[in-house]
This record gives structure tokens, C-alpha cells and sequence, in this order.
């Protein structure tokens, strides 16, 4: 069935069942087994007149032998509430979440399903409070940028038909769609335009390296380095919390000493705001290369060169999954991985100061 | 009670009481009828052991008297689930509400709530639907940025006991708590100090006038013109949509002409970004301030000069008094207005380039 079109139900195998994506009947299924249109399924599941008594046995018993039950959120939808979706952020004031938001409320709007935000605050068990709740709330399916690295407390919820994709960052220890960008690619192809300006000592300030886009981002680092044959030093790398003293601390350290970076790759858009305020501080000029477009970029002195991930995107891939999940049309997990862009603008193209 | 020790717990008036602050009977109340401590009261209506048969009766008697019922909300929280607090945005892309939510959500964190979010897009329907969807998700309490500006749709949530905040924007056609900034007075001390500096020919470029605040705003823009004894020509304002193609346009109809503006005040952040790049093409200087800080505005050439909110204030005063609404301490609703603060960076304080 078609969302954009009709109402949107939901069905769920049994929990009996066990998996979730393994040969997951549709309504089809139930449609072809009962020898009626899909229509007549959807008057019976939804209690609608216009069936005959004979005709709605036919389709309960194809239901039931099928394994099927209606889940928790179509009986809320028969209540005549509004279907929802369920988006996890890692932190509510990070800009780059505004776009990905955003196109994950387009999306739903255009499936008549109602968005509902929580942020886990970058907490492994805050993120499992709010999934939880989002549940017992009845979400039809979730959007989850993960601040944990273990998702088994999903289990049950996958069961009992929770659609869920991640994006962003993988799921951990579960099987489950996941939404990415090209972390690795894109932070090699920004290391690599450095180098290709004449920079060798080339610093990379990150996220935490539990943090799944930190890490790939600093492998992109290391591979540009290793691609070149130039070897890193330890103290060319910096990885932890992207508050601006902890971030100052960094580059500032990397800046001095006898042999001082001629260049820094930002991790992410946090690590940049701060990064290009310490950069126009310095006497000598510095290249620049961050992770993440940010607002007003190409107004700075110099213009800022980054390697831009497509936010957007990313959320209408991730929700787009989602309600593919919700029809019952997808077999089994996928990774989509979304490709990265260098946008260059100044900062990113200025020769080594020595 | 004090919900930073003890676990939320919520009563609310009978419906049949019509009035939702009017007298509204706390906690202590039923304490002080039954003759017994809060924790007694705390335990029964929990149903927690602990408490002799007579004295359950005792206090049940003083709940009958008094006429209060346990709302939804704290039925769920005897079901284990989390107490939540409903926030409605207007705009998930839109930096201002970054560190507004967050603050809204660290308060209800430190008061064991969660915090789900919505975002009506400015529209009036979706405000609304959003609303009584987390209203029939048994949140406990509401802080509503309107887009709306007619909520009797929320009166039945009201007097079932549903705390509600608004914030950012008043609300429309019932008496409800309000967190505002001091729109007006700011917009005149941004426009005051452009005239402070020598300009008489200023714009001001804002939002759908329909938005309280792009309302306010322009009101202390002419306030200020006023007390300077300045006439303002209509071609010197625009009110509409604040996308990029709009303002665009509209500041560069008022920098071309016989007698251009020297000076430019924007109504909003959005419009803030947008004819700084403007500002940026042109040939001659022009001054510039803008209602609301955005990141990076010191780095940029010149500065930009603001009027800035305190964001994180408007949420945290709006969720704190909240919670006072739902421990049953506060007694009328009240308009809470936040002071701005004027940051000069070099924009503002351009004298007028004829």
C-alpha cells in the first residue's frame, strides 16, 4: 500500500514469530491468501463497514494464519489518533540536527504521521530512557541517532513491530538500518586537499573516539597521511569533548612548541566554530579544513573550506527507510552510506606560513 | 512537595471544579485535612505500602473533600513510566531554539522528566494537532512556542490538569503563564543606537507581522524613529516570510534609489543572515544591527552588532515555573518578561556612508 495515498496501517508479524524482517508478510499477503483486494483487508483491519460478515471471516482467518495481529499503534490509530514518528537527537542545540529535523517532519507530514523529538544529551542511558518512553508512548517507528554503542534493549520493541532505522551513527549490537554519511571518505578527501596545498603537519582535532563519526573521521585522517607516506605524530591528534576550552586547549598546543602544525582538519562543526576563532588570533596564518558546513562560512576571512555532509538527506533517507519498514515492503537491514562534499573557499588552500 | 527530591507526583482539580488556578488545593492541602505527613499522602495516592487501613481512608476522604482526582499522567507514573514534559517548537531548523530546548530539557532532567519536542512549522493546524497529540500522549505539562494565535482548543487539556507554559509568544484567547523577551524595548535601543550614530534613513526588515514578536519589534522600531522625531517612510519596512529570496530582496529595494537607507535593523536571526551577505555585495558601507545573536558574529568584517535574548533564560524560566504550576504552587497566570542586551561589534556603530 501506498502511504501518500491512503491511511496508514500497520501490521506486525507475531510475536511468535521472532524476527522481524525474515519473510514479514504484507497485506498483500494477506489480501492473496484470502482471495479479496487489498481494499477489503484494509475495511476489516480498520473495522470499516461495507464488508460482508462471510467475506471478513475469510480475511481473520487469513490473518491468523498467517500469524498476523494489528500492532499497538494501528488500534491508536483506529481511536482516530494521529500516527507518529519518533526522532532520538544527541543534542537539541547542535545546528547540524536543524536540517536533518527538519526533513525528517517533511517527510512524516507527508505521510500524515506526527514527528516527536527527544535528545539523549550524548548519554548512552538517557538515550535508552527516552527510546523506551517514546514506545510506551506508541510510536509507530524511530529515527535514532544513537548515544550508546549497545541497542539489545531494543530487541523486544523490533519485536512487537517498532520500525527503527539509525542515522548518523550505526546501531550497536543489534541488526538494524543505518543511515551514514562517508565519515571516512569525506575527512580523507579534506586531509588530502591539505596536503595537496603543501601542508605535512597536519593536526586533527575531534569528538570523543567512542563516538562512531569521530573515529571513522580520524581514520579518514590517518589514511590521507598514510596515502602521502607522511607519518603522524601523537601530538598532531586530539580527540575528546568539543566545548570550547577543552577544543582551545587543543589547537593552541598544536600551534606551538619548535615544530607547530601549518594546518588543522576539524572533526565536526563544534571543533570549527571554535578552531577558526583561535586561528584568527595567531600571527602567522594557518590552513583550515572542518568537517560539517557551518552558517556564515564563506563571510569569514578566509572563507571556510569543509567537507560538507548533506543533513537533509541524510534525515529523509533515514525516515524514507522507515516508513518502507512500516509497509512491510523491506526484507532485511541495510547500511546506506551518503557520499560527502569539499567545499573550498580560502581557508582550506593556504600554503604552509614556513 | 519539591520535585528535585521526591518523585513527580500529580494532582489535579476535578474537572467539575471548572477553574484550573483558581484555589487550586495542593498536596499539603489533603495533608493538612487528613492530619497526616505529605510522604503519608504521597504513599496512598501511589498506592505504595506502609499506611494503615484507617489512614488510607482518612486521606481519601480528604481527596473526596477537597475534590481532586490523580491525573492520567500520575496513573502512568504508577505504571513505572517516566513523567514528560511536551515541547512545541515553531521551527526545528532554527538556531534560537537550539539553546532554548536545551535548557527546557536540562531543567525537566534535573525534576526526573523527559522531554519530547514537536515543531509546528509556523502553522496554526499543526500547533494545534501537535498539542492534543501530546496531550492524548499523557505528558504532564506543556511549553508552547505558538503559531497560533486562538488556543480555546486547549481549554479541556487546561482544566484536566495539563500544565502549560508559552513562551517566545503569547498565548492567544485563554489567560495562560508567558515568557517573553522584551521585544519592544529592545528593538528600540538597537534602532536608538543606529541614530545614535548619525542615521536617519533606516530599515527594518522583519517577520510575518502576524508573529507577535516581528510585531513587537517593529513597534519599537517606530518607537525609537518617534522619539528622535524621525518620519518614516513606508518603503523603509518589510514584514513577510524570512527566506533567503524575500529578504533579499527586500533590503536591496531599500539600499537602491534616490535616497537609500544608511542603516539596516533586522527583525530576526533568519533575516539577520541573510542581508549581512547583502550588506556584504554592496559598495557603499551600511550599518547594520540585528534582534538576535548568531554564532561567529564576532569574527565577521566588521562585527555584527545585536540585540541578543537570552534563549536559554526564556526556557529555563518557562519549564521552571512549570513545575511550579504542577507541585500546585503557583496561583494566576503571569506575563514573565526577560530583558535583551545590546552587543556592539563594529556593524552598529558605522556612520552613515552619505
Amino acid at each position: 500500500m501506498d502511504h501518500r495515498t491512503g491511511p496508514l496501517i500497520v501490521l506486525e508479524p507475531s510475536r511468535l514469530a521472532g524476527t522481524r524482517y525474515g519473510n514479514r508478510p504484507t497485506m498483500k499477503d494477506v489480501a492473496a491468501r484470502a482471495g479479496v483486494g487489498l481494499k477489503t483487508v484494509s475495511r476489516v483491519v480498520n473495522g470499516e463497514p461495507g464488508v460482508t460478515p462471510e467475506t471478513e471471516r475469510r480475511v481473520q482467518d487469513a490473518i491468523e494464519a498467517l500469524g498476523f495481529r494489528r500492532n499497538d499503534s494501528a488500534r491508536v490509530l483506529r481511536k482516530g489518533r494521529t500516527a507518529s514518528i519518533g526522532l532520538v537527537l544527541e543534542d537539541l542545540a547542535d545546528p547540524f540536527y536543524g536540517p536533518l529535523s527538519r526533513a525528517v517532519e517533511e517527510v512524516a507530514r507527508a505521510h500524515g504521521a506526527l514527528l516527536i523529538n527527544g535528545s539523549s544529551a550524548e548519554d548512552p542511558e538517557r538515550e535508552q530512557e527516552l527510546v523506551l518512553a517514546l514506545c510506551a508512548r506508541r510510536v509507530d517507528g524511530l529515527v535514532i541517532i544513537p548515544a550508546g554503542d549497545d541497542h539489545r534493549y531494543l530487541e523486544p520493541e523490533l519485536r512487537a513491530g517498532v520500525a527503527t532505522v539509525f542515522v548518523d551513527r550505526p546501531a550497536g549490537r543489534i541488526d538494524a538500518d543505518v543511515v551514514l554519511s562517508d565519515n571516512h571518505g569525506g575527512a580523507r578527501d579534506g586531509v588530502a586537499h591539505l596536503i595537496a596545498h603543501g601542508h605535512r603537519r597536519i593536526g586533527f582535532i575531534g569528538d570523543m573516539p567512542r563516538i562512531h563519526t569521530a573515529a571513522e573521521r580520524l581514520r579518514g585522517y590517518r589514511a590521507a597521511m598514510e596515502d602521502a607516506g607522511i607519518p603522524v605524530a601523537e601530538a598532531w591528534m586530539s580527540l575528546g569533548a568539543t566545548d570550547p576550552l577543552r577544543v582551545r586547549r587543543a589547537a593552541e598546543e598544536m600551534l606551538s612548541g619548535p615544530s607547530p602544525v601549518t594546518a588543522i582538519f576539524a572533526g565536526n562543526n563544534r571543533v570549527t566554530v571554535t578552531v577558526i576563532r583561535v586561528l584568527a588570533e595567531q600571527r602567522r596564518q594557518v590552513a583550515f579544513v572542518g568537517f560539517d558546513d557551518i552558517e556564515l562560512a564563506d563571510l569569514l576571512q578566509p572563507g571556510v573550506t569543509v567537507v560538507a555532509q548533506d543533513a537533509a538527506a541524510l534525515g529523509r533517507t533515514a525516515v524514507e527507510r522507515l516508513f518502507r519498514q512500516l509497509d512491510g515492503s523491506l526484507i532485511a537491514p541495510e547500511k546506506i552510506e551518503l557520499p560527502t562534499r569539499l567545499i573550498t573557499r580560502g581557508s582550506g588552500e593556504l600554503p604552509p606560513a614556513d
